[in-house]
C-alpha cells in the first residue's frame, strides 16, 4: 500500500444555522417546568404553560468529560419569550473547574451574554450574529434572550470544565436582565 | 447605581468568511521562501516566486500563551497553488503541550486535513465549508489546499497547548498530500 486513506468528514456543523449533521451529538433541552425559582417571578412562571422549551441544547463531546486538554463543541438556543418582565435565560453557572475558559458566538437572534465575578459583580454584552465573547476563567456566565426569534449561539469549551451550577443555584446572580420601557436592563439584585 | 452595565462585543468573527473585526488580533503570514525543504520538491519551489503568500493567519489572544485553562480563536488562509504536484499547505505541528486538542472548522474553499499519530501512522479527512473536525492530543495536523480558490478553516485550541514545529521540521511527515491524475492523494513517504 503506498496510500493512507483520506475520509469524509464525521461532523458537520452549520456555521449559518447553527446546525449538526452528525450521530455523535447529544441533546438536551430545559422546559418552563424545568426552570423553578430561576426567574425572579416565580408565581409568573408557574402561571405559564409548563411543557414549553426555554432552550436547548446540542453538544459534540469527542472525549469523556474530565479528561485535561480536550475540548468540547456546542449549539445553545433559547426561545423568545419572559417571565414577567425578565428575560427567557439559561440558568447559568461557573466551571467546575472555576479557573477554565469558554468561547461563545452569536449565529442567530440578538441576546446578552451576562457574567459573574466571583465578587458579585455583573456586567453584560451584547451578543449578535459573529459576536466572539472569550468568558474568562473564574467567571459565571448566563445568556438571555432579548428579541422576537430563537437566540441561538455556539459554544467551545475545555473537556475538563465541568459545571458548576449549584453556586449560581444557591446564590443566583447578582443581577437580573429584565426589560424596563422597553429596553433591556441589567438590574441589580 | 441600581444597573449594571451592558456592552458591546470586543470582538466580531464574520464565520461566513472567517473575518476579524477587532484590534485584538495578531497576524502573521508565511511566504514561499518561508517554507525552505517544506515540500518535497524543493527545487521546483526555489523556481516559483519566493515572495508569494503561501498561507496567512489571525489570532484572538485573549490571554497569555501558557496559561492553564485558557483558549484561543484563529483563522487560516491557505492559497491555491502547488509545489510540483503537492499542493499548498500549512508546516504542520504537534502541541507542544503534546496531549491537547484543537478544533478546526472549514469555512470556505476545500482542503484535506492530514492527521499523523506519534507512531507515523497518517489520514486524512476532507475540509470543505461546514465541516467541523476534532484534532485529538498527541496527533499532529496540517492543511492542504486542493482547491482553486483560497481555503479558509478556523481554530479552536487550548492557550498552554503550544506549538511543536521541530519535530515535523526534522522528521516530516510520513504522507504527502499529491495530485495524482487530478485526484488528490495521501501518498506515502
Amino acid at each position: 500500500m503506498r496510500e493512507f486513506k483520506i475520509y469524509e468528514p464525521e461532523v458537520l456543523f452549520d456555521m449559518k444555522t447553527g446546525k449538526f449533521t452528525s450521530d455523535k451529538t447529544v441533546s438536551s433541552k430545559k422546559l418552563l417546568k424545568d426552570l423553578v425559582h430561576v426567574f425572579q417571578d416565580e408565581k409568573a412562571r408557574l402561571l405559564m404553560n409548563q411543557d414549553q422549551v426555554v432552550y436547548d441544547v446540542d453538544c459534540y463531546f469527542p472525549v469523556k468529560e474530565g479528561k485535561n486538554g480536550g475540548l468540547f463543541w456546542g449549539v445553545t438556543r433559547i426561545n423568545p419569550g419572559k417571565v414577567g418582565n425578565e428575560y427567557f435565560m439559561t440558568r447559568g453557572h461557573f466551571h467546575a473547574q472555576i479557573d477554565t475558559a469558554e468561547f461563545y458566538w452569536g449565529i442567530e437572534g440578538e441576546g446578552v451574554l451576562i457574567y459573574m465575578d466571583q465578587d458579585g459583580n455583573s456586567w453584560g454584552e451584547y451578543m449578535r450574529p459573529n459576536s466572539l465573547h472569550y468568558i474568562a476563567g473564574c467567571i459565571a456566565h448566563r445568556v438571555a434572550n432579548v428579541g422576537d426569534v430563537p437566540l441561538v449561539f455556539g459554544a467551545c469549551w475545555p473537556s475538563d470544565a465541568g459545571h458548576d451550577y449549584d453556586t449560581i443555584s444557591k446564590n443566583g446572580f447578582s443581577a437580573r436582565l429584565k426589560e424596563e420601557n422597553g429596553i433591556p436592563t441589567l438590574v441589580k439584585e
